[in-house]
């Protein structure tokens, strides 16, 4: 299935613009601007229209309309997305925004659920927890600006999976909009539903390509007491993992973020971040942040931490280790984290991979993976850092020192391929959380199994028979 | 879609017969009385053939012969199910047991997972997971006979999903045999993977009507250090709800049972069930069962429960508790709650609900639910028990004392209706955790919306268009 909107007449613009009403419909290249670019510069979009609905009947105004005149529609939420899947591919598909959605609808504290529209961004809703005495554990780079709808479409990951999972597992119920225009009720606050088959979860990771979601009910869990977080230096992925095995055992459901950074990520947060400093008094050649989280008090935090780093030392899993003193430390310590994304901007280009393999086979994959990459492509920065308890890597590779950007990103697919196969052989995925947008359909199309894709898309017909919603992304 | 198998003649059955050789091919009406009978004798069904493949190439073959011939095929694990899903409907209907694929293909400690084969017992999952210092924590009545193929096709619930979630969130990859003999491959031992559509969650509780399990990755936890268990008396289940927001506040994931049960439910299990003593002094309204699961050690475990247990006194949230003292005491605790179900067998009719509400909403649900099934029959006696943490609760109503049997299970549907519309109206589920069969067939089409409806009948249709797999169940 390929995009092949119709044209986006002046009339129909028109007709569109009359649900939202004028002041809600973008026909003005300035005013579009902001929607049509995304935090990564890969994937530049062009629309003739972007529609800011305020409610659900608006949006499924919308689809009514846009089902009859078989026009386009591409669902943006924060518009954060780093597959392309929130960009239009033809200015004659339509934008719809989803961020004036943004009302909660509830907060239960006693059943630990929340009522939100799609549009709320994700930290409002975990400031509304906290207010409430609860944690919603979703936590990302972007938590600032992406919004909850795109969390789900997306199925985002991020830090908090380890303990708490993925974006499907914190979520209770949806309500969408299909493409028809109608609406699937499914705003259930139930911790338990076993009746007929599991549509919330088709439409979960779905990138929006079946439906759009609209509000949804989340999980919240009680507030922790406290967390702590420590700041390790390690020898080499396998100690890192021996670490995380250790840890694991000792800490159980406490053990709430295990990352892998190497030193390279390091220098770049340091280089490119204000008001960051290296945590340990001598360089290493990979860290580990691991956070702690208890239930009943930051002793009981401190102890387990303590006892799972006095441990590694005797048993010479580590090299050195820090526990963050004071809430500044602590936000110091995420941000050495949370800017290595971006810290790699400034040093050229970066062709990027979010892969996973079975959590043991972290470190075989990075053996692997290094020298073939360095073969290729002699001085490459291999900055692999990310989520080794839940295998997930962010295998990022920047250009070597004075290399020409564009010429180097030429090779992007040349260097995905290397690393793909690797992973391949490992029965590891190419995509273990960003989602296939328009950046990874063909390889998903390429490497998946005939069945698995012809499932999906009759599945896809199923619910948009004529591809007018999101047309050209996943499938 | 309604079952419309062709008839069975000699000739296919010995094509059928032929794909899984004679001796696993059973025509023998004695040979197939264990499969038509389940456990609640409420679905007795009937077929002139029972097959055994020993692999999933057979299962394959089997499903390729029946989509040629447009022969029904109901998939059957331990049969234990108590919705019919495993039934024929006619006798023309296949039954596929999977139970001779009962290998354990790879158990994985360090990336916590283990490979299975959809024939393999619950019981036997947990053990070598125990075996290997790890911990599989679905956890039934029927763990002894189960098969996780069935627990997976059912999303199974039970005691641990307050703190580890249904099967749904214990499975990380299937692989599943299409009505067409198409194999999808999906067994991933990754902890993230967002390629597409999640098929697997689509198959996961589709009772067998869109695919046939065959194999599955399951998530292992680490082996707690330690359990406790108490068992507490109660007044009411509004004190219950606030024991268990206590409790889940002072222990957050280590509270990993709180089961409410009835005074009445505790009669029936110690008048029927073997060896079992009330563990309280006197008697109290309502009891509650709550688990303490500590992955440091017995001491954390214990204090952590006595904490809860003094600060509940205190409060005079509770009426007196004890604490199992030995594994006896334990597994006699584990085992009043666990012999609630059948204990209620002896005492006459039962009619038998699966609800859940949200879990703040319990109390009200009893305080309206019983009146008026007090008002339609007088003198019933209401046993409602189960996972209060999780907002389920099987709302069993056994016949009055002396009733007819036959007469008081003629008015199922009508009380079922009773139940029902109080729960519709609270935004809760007529099916939690047992699904749909063939029992809540008719009431799932009569209310859920039409647009899931006619979703859940497309997307049957892309799987299963000759409608062979299981038909007459869930949709």
């Amino acid at each position: 299935m390929t995009s092949n909107p119709s044209p986006l007449s002046p009339d129909l613009i028109q007709r569109f613009a009359a649900i939202v009403g004028p002041a809600h419909a973008l026909t003005d290249a300035a005013l579009i601007e902001p929607f049509v670019h995304e935090p990564r510069d890969r994937f530049t979009g062009h629309t003739n229209l972007v529609l800011r609905p305020g409610s659900r009947d608006e949006v499924s105004a919308i689809m009514r309309l846009a089902s009859d005149t078989r026009m386009a529609v591409v669902p943006q939420g924060g518009n954060t997305g780093l597959v392309g899947g929130q960009q239009p591919l033809s200015a004659n598909e339509v934008i719809l925004s989803l961020s004036r959605l943004n009302h909660i609808l509830d907060v239960d504290p006693v059943g630990r659920t929340m009522v939100v529209e799609a549009g709320v961004v994700l930290s409002r809703i975990q400031d509304e927890a906290e207010r409430h005495g609860c944690l919603f554990p979703l936590s990302l780079g972007s938590e600032g600006s992406c919004q909850i709808g795109g969390n789900l479409s997306s199925n985002a990951g991020g830090i908090g999976v380890l303990a708490y999972g993925n974006a499907r597992e914190l979520c209770l119920g949806l309500e969408a909009v299909l493409p028809s225009g109608e609406v699937f009720h499914g705003l259930k606050r139930l911790r338990k539903d076993n009746r007929g088959y599991d549509l919330k979860d088709l439409l979960i990771g779905s990138e929006g390509t079946l439906a759009i979601i609209t509000a949804a009910v989340l999980k919240l869990y009680p507030a922790p007491a406290a967390r702590e977080l420590a700041y390790v230096g390690v020898d080499s992925p396998e100690k890192a993992l021996r670490l995380f095995q250790d840890a694991q055992k000792r800490a159980a459901g406490e053990l709430t973020a295990f990352e892998l950074l190497p030193r390279i990520g390091m220098e770049f947060s340091l280089k490119h971040g204000v008001g960051l400093r290296d945590p340990l008094s001598s360089p290493h050649p990979w860290y580990v942040l691991i956070e702690i989280t208890s239930g009943h008090s930051a002793d009981d935090a401190s102890s387990t931490l303590e006892e799972i780093l006095g441990h590694a030392l005797e048993e010479d899993l580590i090299r050195d280790a820090v526990i963050a003193q004071s809430l500044s430390d602590a936000a110091m310590f995420r941000r050495i984290r949370e800017d290595m994304s971006w810290a790699q901007k400034p040093e050229g280009g970066s062709i990027k991979h979010d892969i996973a393999v079975p959590v043991a086979r972290v470190p075989e994959f990075l053996r692997r993976a290094d020298p073939a990459v360095l073969e290729a492509i002699p001085g490459a920065r291999i900055v692999a850092f990310g989520h080794l308890g839940d295998g997930n890597i962010h295998y990022n590779i920047s250009q070597p020192v004075g290399a020409d950007r564009e010429a180097y990103l030429a090779r992007w697919e040349e260097i995905n391929a290397i690393v793909h196969g690797i992973v391949r052989d490992m029965g590891g995925t190419f995509s273990a959380e960003h989602g296939i947008g328009q950046l990874k359909r063909e390889e998903l199309a390429r490497t998946a199994g005939h069945v698995e894709i012809d499932l999906m898309k009759r599945i896809k017909a199923v619910f948009d028979p004529y591809n007018i919603l999101n047309p050209g992304k996943v499938i």
